[in-house]
């Protein structure tokens, strides 16, 4: 399944994506049991999954994709959590060692915006910077979880630009070197546009991903290139914290950030960032 | 009005504590259309507050105290927020110099347990310390606030006790020097009872505060001592980031906390920890 959320007639729905950019299946229009929000669809468990995987083929209820306003898949998570440093050659160009444990930091619910939206360059930040990451989104509730059955819990993937204030983040001494405003800031999670399940998407440890800046490619590497993958990731989070249905964790962003390009290069208003996983799809901001 | 959430046969209602400690006006029973949970409760906005101060007087809809289970007073909200090294003489126990402006970390709401709760002594920690806490609850959506303008967005104060995994928190390089880990364990931020409105509480930065340890006293200070206050701390986060209603700002810690004794102490199995402020409440925690 690829799952969205959208906007149609000022109503929100969760919806079936067919196939990458495609039309939708409105959920709720086919059966009006399924919930109108993500968090409460994954809430339910794979019971409810299951009858909406089976109502892929209600070609009564298809919405064209031009008709709706595209949202980001999920909000109003319990935790938007992301993964530093996880990319080995993203970790050299910075001169930083490669960390044996997964650096943990994050985001708020409040952060995500949708996956074509405008966001406004804020004015508390002169160093707005890209990464773009391939996102995990938490199907069932997690503790204490063995590396080995990890993936049980992990409903599927989407997209994420973890938009970064360097200035906030990477200043020595600024905010008592903590990361969470250079990187919470407002519309800092760009995200989406699909959740697609780990079934449909086939092994999620080998996708291309990039980043164009204004269709200039910044960043290009692959999944296979992640120091600590999803198993590792899922298992280690869940001795600390219990994952919920719904949370999401970037996993964190290849080489290629505008902050340790040689000059220095950042985003300003005008500009247009895109970030895309191959088999998931492309969130695509414009700066204003 | 104080604003507690309670538990009566299975179902959450908001309620109207009458006095500290005292029993509780069932918003619910006394008018149907008040929401069940307190994030509700203060996105419906001042109009509905208004009301439910008004049916304080519904004796027919009390119920004894002793016959509910209260439940933290807020559960669900965007953000948790927390402001490090808040106290002048926090900042001299560690030797540390006073931050000019506040230092903005987090927990997650799935943090939050009831005020009366017991938790586990989690298996990731061998420091597990206290940290009392004057907490403010914010009322409407608040971006770049003016500090003249600041307490419009408050709703309220309540009291948190900052939980704390120390070996996580504060050795160099573990989880990068991000304190998040050390923050945000399961159980890690025992809230409540009761969310007390500034016209009934008065002044908040002039309020006694103190943590107790199996009975003996380990922080006393007052809410004066604060480096940054309320509308310091709320025009300063509004900045970088939207407050939404609901959203939990912990003001910080006075000295007395564990990590910093000589020699350093720390919570084990069996402990019973409680931490008040004067005038809202105290919350009672056990370790199991």
């Amino acid at each position: 399944m690829r799952i969205v959320q959208f906007l149609q007639n000022d109503s929100r729905y969760v919806g079936l994506e067919l196939g990458q950019d495609g039309d939708i299946v409105n959920l709720s229009s086919a059966d009006s049991s399924m919930p109108s929000d993500t968090r409460s669809f994954l809430e339910a468990g794979p019971e409810l999954w299951e009858t909406a995987k089976s109502l892929s083929n209600r070609s009564d209820c298809i919405v064209k994709r031009e008709n709706v306003k595209i949202l980001a898949p999920i909000t109003s998570c319990d935790k938007v959590l992301c993964i530093g440093m996880n990319y080995k050659d993203h970790c050299e160009e910075q001169n930083a060692p490669v960390p044996v444990q997964p650096v943990i930091f994050n985001k708020f619910p409040s952060c995500i915006i949708s996956p074509y939206d405008t966001m406004t360059y804020p004015t508390e930040t002169k160093c707005l910077d890209w990464e773009v990451e391939m996102t995990i989104v938490v199907g069932r509730e997690a503790k204490n979880v063995k590396v080995e059955d990890a993936m049980q819990y992990v409903f599927g993937y989407t997209v994420a630009n973890d938009i970064s204030a360097r200035d906030w983040q990477l200043t020595p001494g600024l905010n008592g070197g903590q990361w969470l405003i250079g990187k919470a800031m407002d519309e800092f999670c760009p995200l989406g546009p699909a959740i697609v399940t780990t079934d449909e998407l086939g092994d999620p440890h080998n996708l291309g991903l990039r980043c164009r800046l204004n269709g200039i490619i910044k960043q290009d590497s692959n999944t296979n290139q992640l120091v600590h993958k999803t198993q590792q990731i899922i298992s280690y989070v869940s001795r600390f914290m219990t994952l919920k249905p719904g949370d999401l964790i970037l996993t964190g962003t290849p080489p290629g950030v505008g902050c340790f390009r040689k000059p220095p290069e950042y985003m300003k208003a005008g500009d247009v960032v895109e970030v895309e996983v191959d088999g998931i799809g492309k969130v695509v901001t414009k700066i204003a």
